[in-house]
């Protein structure tokens, strides 16, 4: 191993060690022999994936429930997170007695490839050189996440998954999992996304990117081996991202034009208004526990996300003779995933003869309305599950 | 006078020489005594207004025309820009036989106060320093930069404007123009603006700031004195803002997902869609015409704008009694400033008895539909000063 000089261990030293070493995980090596074949036409190998599990397998293996996590998200889905030590990020959707319920499903939610919180990625160490992937790492897709996933349920013997839930890029992966395995998915939960990035939200990522590259301490993506960290670039690009997870209602909502802390303006460049602060606030939290080339990679890997595609133009043939049961739910404020989204995947699903349903929730809380307390979510989630689990012959308690 | 180190003459010396000495313009200089009153409470003195004319005024002195221009605008409105060499930003609709008719109107175009393009701002040289203001210039308002355009009419002689016309923060200073000064505004046409700025265009403003303020070459914004430019950080800022002038539907239409120059991904962190690469030129090439404290004032300037929190609440006092025709445009496709914002407006002019009249028109093409070819724009402007002048007893020709 070459020696590497690190930085502040609050700092990007911190994210990396997580991606090597993940604190709360389980992790699942694939080792020589086992490469993770990258749409990109490359072999990855070794690597690893971090993972979660809630409740218990049943002995038929039919109660397996994947989580697919989306942009910003971890493994940790319904329990502490291990950098921030707060609570999971779908604790409301997932636990004992919750819509995705861990007294009946076995839960699985893996750390994608790319990522930087213990699944192979960008800020992981590679083992053929003894430093940091960096801009080594290559570029990965959604597909390739999706084909990690298959082989980490090989790894655990299941064959079939009941469901497969997540939101946004969460969501892109569930419609490949649905393309890519339609025999291991009994029912897919498609939330807050599309089967393909828009021109519109390929340009807010590549604002992201660029304000993540403009700043000097990313090195040309050699900032963990240089002791640096593209803090403020980074900071800046997850400001500009929150923006489109919320809503102009929301934000009206929430904080209008309120000053903060005072009763006039300062006449400066100060976080005058409540939601500068906070959006600065969210700027600065980032960064603690992101890896700042691994937001490089898996906004691009989004933006490369387009079944239709893959299926010579015809969205239809990704869920030809698909058997899966769909639920596929959007949000009337969503304007980076709108409902004209979720109903092209709907009319790609019926086009193919798929069993479909879909809920279009009003609320003005936007794209994140997915993570957030959504009573008519839940009960939609809870609903569909347990048609399916009839169906299915799942037994309550496994 | 200090002597002070520029930096590259390309870069932001380039800017800082057009702030003081504008080429292509006629400037009005206003000097001790003749202070300009700011809302943060500061003189600004001595000042100088850059300013375009076209036209010619008439002996009865009742056709003036003033235009106001938007955030990243300047006085160039109809003519060269003399940085850039392009066509001015209104020639559409600025010109012989153009709606806004140069045959019949005698057009006034200043650059407003904080701009970096000949009128006093953080650009310029402050006299009693003998260097850049930077920072040290004080921040300003809308309404500031509507006061000193009274001072500029004072000093043209124009005791009262035939009409007064202006797109997103030009369209705000119009509704400043009709607060503050309604005996001198004949007619007035705020197009797709606001009497107040959201929390979402504050949020996004302040991203805009913070990707500057991130750039190392900022230097607190003492960039001028110490030879340097925050050029990335500013072209970032220019791409997120860039989104927002857009439309989905618009992005979609003229780049979709469609690559640059190639068939199939790189698998890279290049500019592989065709959105992508136009952005990074609309960044790039705005840093060569545009000032990054500038650009930072006129933010925090649309940012504060709130035409109702200055009278009481009540937006209809803002209004009370104008004798001042308005016309209101919005545009279907515009989220920054839709058309719920400009019906308030309506509603409000409504509320005080004003004479005003409202087109919403249909185009995908965003908030900046203003500024381009929209033959339902340029109809409804033509009619509506037509109407106004003989209601005002023009005759053409002046």
């Amino acid at each position: 191993m070459v020696e590497v000089k690190l930085g502040n261990p609050r700092d990007a030293a911190g994210v990396s060690r997580e991606a090597d070493s993940p604190r709360s995980s389980l992790i699942a090596h694939f080792g020589a022999g086992q490469p993770l074949r990258l749409d990109a036409g490359i072999e990855l190998e070794p690597f690893q994936i971090a993972y979660k599990t809630y409740g218990t397998l049943n002995a038929e293996r039919s109660n397996a429930v994947l989580i697919c996590h989306a942009l910003t998200g971890d493994h940790h889905v319904a329990s502490v997170h291990p950098v921030t030590g707060k609570s999971g990020w779908w604790e409301t959707m997932v636990g004992p007695g919750k819509p995705i319920d861990t007294e009946r499903y076995f839960v699985i939610c893996p750390n994608v490839v790319g990522a930087c919180m213990g699944t192979t990625g960008p800020a992981s160490f590679n083992p053929k050189t003894g430093k940091p992937w960096g801009l080594d790492f290559p570029v990965i897709t959604v597909r390739d996440m999706v084909r990690a996933q298959a082989m980490l349920l090989d790894h655990l013997g299941i064959a079939t998954l009941f469901s497969v839930a997540g939101g946004s890029m969460g969501g892109m992966q569930v419609l490949q999992w649905a393309a890519s395995y339609p025999e291991r998915v009994f029912s897919a939960l498609p939330i807050a996304c599309s089967t393909r990035h828009s021109a519109q939200n390929i340009a807010f990522h590549e604002v992201g990117r660029q304000a993540v590259m403009a700043d000097p301490e990313w090195r040309q993506g050699r900032y963990l081996l240089e002791g640096a960290n593209p803090r403020r670039g980074l900071a800046v690009a997850r400001m500009g991202a929150h923006i489109t997870y919320l809503s102009d209602a929301a934000l009206h909502r929430k904080f209008g034009r309120k000053f903060q802390d005072r009763e006039n303006p300062t006449f400066s460049f100060d976080a005058d208004f409540e939601v500068e602060s906070y959006l600065r606030h969210q700027g600065i939290s980032f960064v603690e526990r992101f890896d700042a080339n691994s937001y490089l990679y898996l906004t691009r890997a989004m933006d490369y996300f387009d079944l239709a595609a893959d299926c010579g133009g015809v969205l239809a043939s990704a869920f030809k003779d698909a058997k899966t049961r769909f639920c596929v739910v959007s949000f009337t404020s969503d304007w980076l995933f709108p409902t004209s989204d979720s109903r092209a995947i709907v009319h790609a699903l019926n086009a193919a003869g798929a069993r479909v349903s879909f809920a279009e929730i009003v609320t003005d809380k936007g794209h994140d309305a997915f993570l957030l307390d959504e009573p008519e979510l839940f009960a939609i989630v809870r609903g569909f599950l347990d048609g399916a689990g009839k169906a299915r012959g799942l037994k309550v308690g496994g």
